[in-house]
């Protein structure tokens, strides 16, 4: 399947938020320096934030801090929130207020690069059987650098400890032992690009994202499951319906091949339609519908640079290979999760995608009738802090949390 | 029983070292500005530092950096080291490189205040049987704001993950749900004050310092575990040679009483005896030597002032309170961990004791024929970092752990 690509617009820097004026307000009482590292952001000043944008008015403030790199969220059925932090915690939130204590019995977690403690999802039936679901990069027993992607499944009674704490799947996709391999393309280091976005669907299969660890020459290689999406049955086992089930050269839990490193996933609320958020190499970031079975490319065919300008095999239009709904850069926008925009709190939203951005901005994205993306917004550049996941709670507020060492959850409600 | 106090120095500021010129070297790169915070240390530079002191010249390095509050070191018999991290994580330092991996299986901890996980001990017979203690503070399921002091024993056998994890003791000391009761004398929040370190003794038995939470009127009650130490069997039982045992009015697992917060216990490897150190309120850090039974007078007793300047019932010489070895302050010099030198490494330093000071620098106190202190000296100040604990290593070198958020471990070797 080929599609005609909206390409972005060219002015998404990654350290355009960080030069917002208001980011870098000087605290009168305590004189801070800019931050001399473009890669740093500005410490988060205490908000609130009203923010008039193209058809909604926000009131942001800051919901909770404290959080170290927090990367997800879940929305408990009765009240709260579950929040995982990269650096290997999973805390609770209750009436608005952190718990200090993190919830133990997590397994050993390789937190290095931008691997760690990543997704949550709960089990659709969460209410009744407290089942949840941790994706968490692995190490081996004999070397942490040699590690993978990994989703365990837990019951959590509320309290402050996991129970029944099992890994029901282990990427086939180790790797990080030194010597590395020679690689092309001027790839980057074995303990990046982990994916690990997890999203129940409407058939009650779990869907998981697995990157490609900086090591593209596995991807189009299915017999592994560096740069694949997988579905499976809530314990872990292959559905029997699983597009490459009974294939010669074919892991069976794959449902999509062809991914970098895929940072974001998410359920149309009413399709039931899978979308995920990709990063590419130098541009070439990528929105795209997952279709089952399809190959989205990765490493023959991107729209971004190859680091070290390698050209690629392939831009776009390639046999076999489906292109992205929508691609930026480069530079870069280093997208993160994604969310529909799903309630009446913001009604000019309604169908919108939104898409938090580790360039420190939130991206609305409006579909026509057809679903294709018409139009783009940027917004939230004004706190400076790089966005990696954003959701829309129950009460209707928009929830972003910042992937900062000191992290938050800021609170988007509608403004006046 | 009573002793002389030998008062220390006048001179001992908590700034002193924060204001020391190297430690505020700009880094002409990137420049930064002087914490405007005293209780902020600037960033830990590379080093390393070469230091003449009295007797010894030091070469001072960073032995291992990128630990987050670093409280407590024990050295393997296989080589290497484990570290805690106060923030609740437990690490393994191999080769003089730190695993980016924490050992998993801790239970429930509340970081707060001074309290998370605190200290390490290692079981005597350790190379055969692998059994480690923590003591960390341990939260109620309910509040986590209520919360106590407990040790854990575990089994690790060098590899990810501790097994057979359990409570040995839990203190009778549970404390901090609000409403707090009235407290006099302008106490501090309920999550400080916890104690917390251990040693094993030449007995075999654990001992273990107790802090009073800052709730110095349940202290004199010697019917729970508030400023207390204890003394254990391995397991965690009660030794039927306790001092208290099958008195009435007294927890039959405590060894001393009158404490407010020990900070720092060490066993002198010749004599065998405890000795401890003890923050006071403001002035009153002390340093004790145990003796079975004796009680250590807070909060009746103390060299300090009450922070709000009710006068102290007593100050020394008052008949059945014993009286520190040492005392510092006002200013105070926020003592930690503590050391007697043993090895050939530092031979002018011999039997001397090193006390790591949040004051940022490491204090010697030498000893006459008689064991009275005679004489200190201040050094290490040149990194400007609050220092939580030192130790020597099998190798001879000493380590001392900085008490910041970006810690880190030093190694003083001696220089040339």
């Amino acid at each position: 399947m080929k599609r005609t690509i909206a390409l972005a617009c060219a002015a998404l820097g990654l350290g355009a938020g960080a030069l917002a004026p208001g980011a870098l307000a000087q605290d009168a009482a305590a004189p801070r320096a800019a931050p001399a590292n473009p890669f740093l952001s500005p410490p988060l000043e205490p908000g609130p934030w009203d923010i008039q944008t193209e058809k909604e008015s926000l009131a942001v403030s800051v919901f909770v801090r404290g959080l170290e790199r927090p990367w997800a969220i879940a929305f408990l059925p009765e009240g709260g929130m579950l929040v995982t932090e990269r650096m290997g915690r999973l805390r609770v939130i209750r009436e608005g207020k952190l718990n200090p204590v993190a919830i133990a019995g997590l397994p050993p977690i390789m937190p290095s690069g931008i691997g760690g403690l990543l997704d949550l999802a709960l089990h659709p039936d969460f209410a009744n059987n407290r089942l949840i679901y941790l994706s968490y990069t692995k190490p081996s027993e004999e070397n942490p650098d040699h590690n993978t992607l990994a989703v365990l499944r837990a019951r959590w009674d509320g309290g402050l400890k996991l129970s029944e704490v099992q890994d029901i799947w282990v990427a086939d996709a180790w790797y990080g032992q030194t010597p590395l391999p020679t690689r092309c393309c001027g790839q980057g280091p074995s303990f990046g690009s982990y994916g690990g976005r997890m999203e129940f669907g409407s058939d009650g299969k779990l869907y998981i994202t697995s990157g490609d660890r900086n090591y593209g020459e596995m991807v189009q290689d299915t017999s592994n499951h560096f740069g694949v999406t997988v579905r499976l049955n809530d314990d872990g086992t292959v559905p029997a319906d699983n597009p490459f089930v009974g294939q010669s050269g074919y892991k069976p839990e794959i449902w999509t091949t062809g991914h970098r490193n895929p940072s974001g996933l998410t359920r149309h609320p009413e399709t039931g339609a899978l979308w995920e958020t990709e990063f590419g190499p130098r541009g070439g970031d990528e929105l795209n519908l997952l279709m089952r079975g399809s190959n989205y490319g990765w490493m023959d065919v991107t729209q971004g640079h190859h680091y070290d300008n390698t050209p690629a095999k392939g831009i776009r239009d390639v046999e076999g290979m489906t292109d992205p709904i929508l691609a930026w850069g480069p530079p870069s926008i280093n997208p993160g999760g994604i969310a529909f925009v799903a309630s009446d709190g913001f009604p000019g939203w309604s169908g919108n995608l939104l898409m938090a951005a580790m360039s420190r901005k939130l991206v609305r994205i409006e579909f026509d009738e057809a679903g294709n993306p018409v139009h783009q917004e940027e917004m939230l550049s004004e706190p400076g802090q790089r966005l990696r996941d954003v959701a829309q709670g129950p009460d209707g507020s928009l929830y972003v949390l910042t992937d900062e060492d000191d992290g938050a959850i800021l609170r988007i409600e509608p403004g006046f």
